[in-house]
């Protein structure tokens, strides 16, 4: 199950380019984290809401995976996120967590903290459908 | 108007690293497109769905901008947004469209098609405030 | 298919209890009506969301049936509304529209109007699942 | 501040309609229940989903207010919310939970419970405007 989500996230050429890593991964919950860079900057030099978009969706995709049985693969359905402060951190670190298993469809709530783990910056909640 | 979304969209410094570039601003309707790279994809080789986010987050909060008195700015509150095809043209093409202007709050649709415009790949919704 | 929509659409108790109709009923759209009472008002007199939504939800839900085969149901996954006006006129219309049809999933978007149909109070997207 | 969300509370004619109460006001967190009602069903005999919604956008919207200042008053801006499991229980539940509170906009969650607190039902996320 951890080997199912490494192996896919490293064929991810977006993270590579994110230089996002995967923190941690358990049964239904994952983590990924990524530096700050001014090429991941909105027109205020912050984070833009597309990279803590991307992490936390991939760590809400992940952490749904988590709980498939092998072989099978996640794709998402759609998310809604809201933005609570700005990104300005040294980096981002995106949480994933399972709420609701269902056999096809999986929900997650994504959080996205500063690199401190203590401001919320952002939260997302998705909808991942398994195949 | 169009110089206030030409400038920030130019302070972007992800939307030079994902080669986007502004098609088109009118009053309440913005266009921005990119080309696929290796760089920009998820782990099935398509365009990651952060990628489609990015550019419908910044055509909706551009087309909310062309609407604001001048030296307002604007931050995208929220988003929702359904992924209905897989990405797998040789570039996408973001349009946001102005659905309701409040005093403090801004709703704009967002649409992402394939290269030609004639396949919708992803719908957003967004909530945008002027400050 | 309008068969399937109607036999549903009075099994309900709360479209009963709302007073709401089936206003009609076509492939991929759906309008449903409620007259104002002040039963269904929130704290300042005007429509509730709930009811918006309910109504909203309802035509989403009808307009995916529409392109279902024969025999089958539908559930509404999750939805997004924005609510863009107060609600307060003697009435509302709320219109549902098939955005994306896939074999498991259905996108819709629905549209709550006034009694007029001019004035656009709320809109929602919808994810509705076929079974 | 309870006094605030109780006198709003007993002016919605819909609450009164859908039997629901206030079960309990603290800084940040309200819960409302209503039990079940053949006026409140859907096409299988199960609760609605906009009765459902109607709860958890209250409870959202009156665990906002309870952090504002006397005299201001709030508006649900937009929510989305996953339906993760049929409602058939005698009763349900709903809880608003303040995740974060701007000086303009409040963002909460909201959970809806079967009648014994312990199955989730639906999940939502609400933005609060106080003006």
């Amino acid at each position: 199950m951890i080997d199912a989500v490494t192996t896919s996230f490293q064929k991810q050429g977006f993270m590579k380019l994110l230089g996002a890593r995967l923190v941690s991964v358990e049964p239904g919950k994952v983590i990924i984290a990524c530096p700050w860079n001014e090429s991941f900057t909105q027109h205020n030099g912050y984070f833009h809401g597309g990279v803590l978009t991307a992490l936390a969706d991939n760590a809400c995709g992940y952490a749904a995976l988590t709980v498939q049985p092998e072989g099978k693969d996640v794709i998402t359905v759609e998310f809604k996120i809201n933005f609570l402060k700005p990104a300005k951190s040294p980096g981002i670190i995106a949480t994933g967590n399972l709420i609701h298993a269902g056999r096809t469809l999986t929900v997650c709530n994504g959080e996205v903290f500063d690199d401190t783990s203590s401001i919320l910056l952002a939260q997302m909640t998705a909808t991942i459908m398994a195949r």
